[in-house]
């Protein structure tokens, strides 16, 4: 089998465990049902799940059971959809399609929306603290909430996006630029590859090295958005095209160039694929997932 | 000194030490001025501190030191201080004053008042998770985070906001009134009496009697609640008195008649004193809370 098949088929299983859990986990729920319908709603609208399957993918390079890491890659693909709700509402980037479907406030209503993502946040904590012992020792247990809490509260996504929506209008330099995305979606992806290394109990040289991938991969995942948000199929990518010029969003293409920003992702996806190489794991599946990024049309 | 001036002390000094270490938790963060700012405009406004006083009060009864419960304590109020900032959106109860300030969205605007609530329960778990070990050990620092997300998220605190917006404009009976009560409030207030028992590692007996006390206690605390806004002065209130009838809420004076509703908090007071008694614990401290929940004036 070629590594691209391996690939698929191990993203097509444990994309399949993944959803399937999250959706037992809610549906399980005692709450009424308008709350749970919005969180399903948003849950099962088909991401293409990067977040977990990084997850699965760091453990399964460092030797071990990906399915060690469901419980807390259901909390980050919960948290990632929190945030998503969030980011659409009209106080902020004001979106009515998320995945070619109408966004979770224009079906449900602004405040259900809001406590959908609220909902989601707190469950994510939950699920992590509730994983089965014997995949997650304690210790480790507490060490992904705290992380958590880091890669998505203040000093991580929430920080970022509240200084996205402030630098809206206004023309940002490319470390302005680069705060944005390191917080906004960078924290979270590298905390996927990092509760991986967490769980697999990996020394520290190994997590630096997965580190510096996953800062790579970050960056690199947002250049590819912008590229995308410029140039991309509406119908494939299911939102509008070009809405960051439309709200005047900086971006990379805006601020380098077309060509500078597809230099600056190539340079990324270089960086991502060394730092992995480094770690001498065997990461064929972390390297399919970075040629995803690199070439991702939605 | 007499048991109301313990009290008073008790109370003053742990609701300086809570203030301090909530405001130096959120003064560390490194984030955007504007959402720190909008974090600590809510967090400084001068609550009751109710709930963090229950948990030191409930440590202080089972012969503790309440400071060990410092951390989860601020945890609480953060996470309370978020629900407060989320429910008076305009797009939930659209209120424009909040314990006689202006909101938080009518200060920040509506974007960075849903954010900096999001980095507020966000942190909240951070909180529990990185209280000083030789105060609550692992163990019970996991029971604390999962039983936070349970009490806050959509089978607690986040299923009753649902469940009381669903509500509005509607007559509900007095079992879905009971509901939404018992879960938008009553949930956090039994989780600060809790987390005192397992941060103390109380035995199971004393375990259900602090747990009636609380659900007697929430019960009591929010027919208070709906007898004040019915009569309350506005003034000491901070906010409008008669909100509820204008929003065509249902309260306990609407269904049981203002004797009833009197009637209905004597007896959950004098319920949540009965099981305090049934502990054998040192309670008076719960009891002058319990007082003061009955008698407030705000």
């Amino acid at each position: 089998m070629s590594d691209s098949s391996t690939f698929e088929v191990f993203f097509r299983k444990y994309k399949e465990i993944l959803e399937r859990q999250m959706e037992e986990s809610v549906n399980l729920l005692q709450t009424p049902a308008v709350l749970k319908d919005a969180m399903l709603y948003s849950l099962t609208a088909g991401g293409k799940r990067i977040r977990p399957l990084l997850l699965f993918a760091t453990l399964d390079a460092l030797g071990k059971d990906p399915e060690q890491g469901l419980f807390p890659a259901c909390a980050i693909e919960m948290l990632h959809t929190y945030s998503l709700i969030h980011d659409d509402l009209p106080s902020m980037d004001d979106d009515d399609l998320r995945r070619g479907k109408p966004t979770n406030h224009k079906v449900f209503g602004e405040a259900n929306a809001i406590l959908a993502g609220d909902a989601l946040l707190t469950v994510s904590f939950q699920m992590i603290a509730e994983a089965p012992e014997q995949s997650i020792p304690l210790e480790a247990k507490l060490e992904l909430i705290r992380e958590l809490a880091l890669a998505a509260g203040a000093e991580g996504m929430v920080g970022g996006q509240t200084a996205d929506i402030e630098g809206e209008d206004k023309s940002l330099n490319i470390e302005e630029l680069e705060y944005i995305h390191s917080h906004k979606t960078g924290k979270l992806l590298t905390y996927s590859v990092m509760a991986g290394a967490v769980i697999a109990g990996a020394n520290m040289e190994t997590k630096r090295y997965l580190h510096d991938f996953s800062m790579h991969l970050g960056l690199a995942f947002q250049i590819r958005d912008d590229l995308l948000d410029l140039d991309g199929n509406e119908e494939i990518l299911g939102k509008p095209v070009g809405s960051d010029e439309d709200k005047h969003k900086s971006t990379y293409p805006a601020l380098l160039g077309v060509e500078g920003a597809k230099a600056a992702l190539e340079q990324q996806i270089a960086g991502a694929l060394t730092a992995l190489e480094k770690t001498g794991a065997k990461t064929a599946l972390l390297q399919e997932i970075t040629d995803l990024v690199a070439k991702r049309d939605h």
